[in-house]
């Protein structure tokens, strides 16, 4: 397996959007494309989907400088899908056109960037390879703001949208906080299993600007205890600033966001308006106060804007690193990023994992990072998340505007090549 | 009336907080401190409130590096407040509380930086302290997001939300269009009675990523023909970004955001989940495409990590200038900055305006800056925004997470000054 081996590549990125994806997609491309024995270099329209349907750009035609622009450039340039490969158990047939489409293009390099659905994809496309004794070196690249990726310390994305979290936390709470007359605001924010995203709003309170409660999937969703905790806060300073998971449930394994509306009229209203819109209902007849409910939806994954360097740096470094061991005969395999726990100062390096580590699992965070009351994390939170977001990412712009890459996005035509 | 008048200042800030309402602050506070013939600096907690209730800060006490942190501190730093006064024809208790305080703490400079209202109090007041016989020069200092105040080219506040929201747009543009299964996405933005704001939306074109369709407040809304907007586009590109302003009207004059509620099953749900939520709910049913609705809600006017310099030293000089003049005589005056039409480049300048002109009146875009068929803006929008939403504030960055000032707030205390 650690031989030469000399062919054509192709990345795909899947899954949600993140600010950082294209900084991956553009360490795996500039790194392809320095490479003698990477013959092409391809890039996959809308992730699996280009492969299935050979939608395959030449990258190898696109500026160097607007392929470098790529680390500014917020959402999946290449585009990505919501589209899941059966199990090859019981259906083969997508896993047979993606090795008819790698044997067309002679595509001997696969990487994928994705989450977990992504990762499990790899190690079945993989798995399948191998089987067909096609050799073809699949790697997975991790990428998901929501950070509940198995294998890995952390996840490219996720810095860059608990960066942009505990900025605008911290920007809405001076709003909130601004009138004599009290104000409630309920930021919703992603992180359907797991309270990453939610947590890091914490963070606030290095800008002298923290909510005053967070409430995170991790922990069983009470409404009336919810209830009380926000009145005590707001009759005591006249304001309360919470931040909540879109993916709060009930002790029984309900969502929240799903609760009130068949409960309250069967319509299903109340989930038009979203969680925060809900809860705001609810403590509005709760106490009385002005309420205000902000769901910080796609912004928190496309604010290129603020991406934290660090995770640029990291989502970048990851593509190489996915290039560099693919080239050295690895497959089956997902970049991780292992942090060295025994320095003072925040130190990552990579290193492969297991596909099988990362793919369908869910990571929450610990119990011990929860407070006691379950409104709030504690310092070890802190410690986690804080060297993620570090760092300004100087990006381009042009008469007052982020200046995104602009690609040609040539299709392959074979008969060309 | 332009002889040395010797005594304190106040500054008050009013209504609905911006991105650089605090740079106005600190013009003002920064140019009073450093003027012999001003002998004290208040600030007033939470807009007038603070004069009626003699709570004043003294902010000589302030470190002078903190003051300057204001140039990057989001909302209004002293507080601000929803109470209007009454009309002095009628009720005139709060004046002569006003007046009371003025005078105990020899008040002789009283700057209101704020919106429409704020002039109008500001008039009301200046005008109430004249027949009083009370010497006090009374300058108001223009302030809002929505950019709907008269005499003056634009408010401080306005090229920052621009930007914004210009920005967030086309990081939004970028996310819409990631998937091959096609996406509506309807961003809400701020603006009750005209589309500056919501036009600004135009502006992401030019980072390759505009919205497709823009409805502001000043044309009337028609439900059908929006549908068939938005359903032809999504039909024509699988895709399609909307922007609309809050303040979308039917031709009968009722709010959008009111309408469908009552209409549809008299509970009021529909309110809850606000316009963009209703609007998404209707091209759903209309076109049977994924819809997301995003208000952008307060983001939009708190996001000082966006604040362009241009709007930051505008608003700074606007403070500057409202010291400046009042110190050689000025009073009754609003502070209003004035384009250059005659040079290719933009320039600005401040003059004094009457307050009166800008007391309760609402600036709209102009019909010809509004494209023929309603729903997108012409090009000399752009040539009026572009030029405000220029330049990166350099805000200061402590641990990834922004710094704002950090003011000790005490209190005046008469008996020991």
């Amino acid at each position: 397996m650690t031989q030469q081996l000399s062919g054509a590549c192709v990345i795909a990125q899947s899954g949600g959007p993140t600010a950082v994806i294209n900084a991956s997609a553009y360490g795996v491309i500039r790194t392809a494309l320095d490479s003698p024995q990477i013959t092409a270099v391809y890039g996959a329209e809308y992730g699996i989907l280009g492969v299935l349907n050979e939608a395959l750009f030449d990258l190898s035609q696109e500026d160097a400088a607007e392929l470098e622009m790529l680390l500014y450039t917020p959402s999946s340039e290449l585009g990505s899908c919501r589209y899941k490969l059966a199990d090859p158990a019981r259906d083969q047939k997508d896993y047979h056109r993606i090795l008819e489409v790698l044997q067309k293009y002679n595509i001997r390099y696969f990487f994928l960037n994705g989450g977990n659905d992504s990762m499990d994809t790899c190690h079945k496309v993989s798995n399948f390879l191998d089987e067909a004794g096609y050799e073809c070196r699949v790697i997975g690249i991790p990428k998901t703001i929501d950070n509940d990726l198995c294998g890995t310390d952390h996840a490219p994305g996720y810095g860059s949208a608990a960066k942009y979290i505990a900025t605008t936390t911290a920007e809405v709470q001076k709003d909130a906080y601004v009138y004599d007359v009290g104000t409630v605001v309920i930021l919703e924010i992603m992180g359907r299993d797991a309270g990453w995203l939610t947590g890091a709003a914490a963070l606030a309170s290095l800008s002298g600007a923290p909510p005053d409660l967070i409430y995170l999937p991790e922990v069983p969703f009470e409404m009336e205890r919810f209830l009380a905790e926000v009145t005590a806060i707001y009759q005591q300073k006249g304001k309360c600033l919470v931040a909540v998971s879109e993916g709060i449930k009930y002790a029984d394994g309900q969502y929240v966001s799903e609760g009130k509306a068949s409960a309250s009229d069967g319509f299903g209203h109340a989930m038009l308006g979203g969680l925060a819109y809900n809860l705001a209902e609810e403590v509005r007849e709760a106490c009385g106060a002005k309420v205000r409910g902000i769901e910080l939806s796609l912004l928190q994954r496309c604010s290129a804007h603020l991406a934290a360097k660090t995770d640029v740096d990291e989502a970048f470094s990851a593509g190489v690193f996915a290039v560099q061991q693919a080239l050295a005969g690895a497959t089956g395999k997902m970049v991780s990023l292992q942090r060295d726990e025994n320095t003072e100062s925040y130190r990552c390096r990579m290193v492969l994992e297991d596909l099988a580590l990362a793919a369908n699992l869910v990571k929450k965070v610990p119990p011990e990072w929860i407070c006691q009351e379950g409104n709030f994390v504690t310092p070890e939170f802190y410690d986690y998340v804080l060297p993620l977001i570090q760092g300004e990412n100087p990006r381009p712009v042009q008469d007052g505007l982020p200046r995104f890459a602009k690609l040609k996005k040539i299709r392959v035509n074979l008969s060309q090549t």
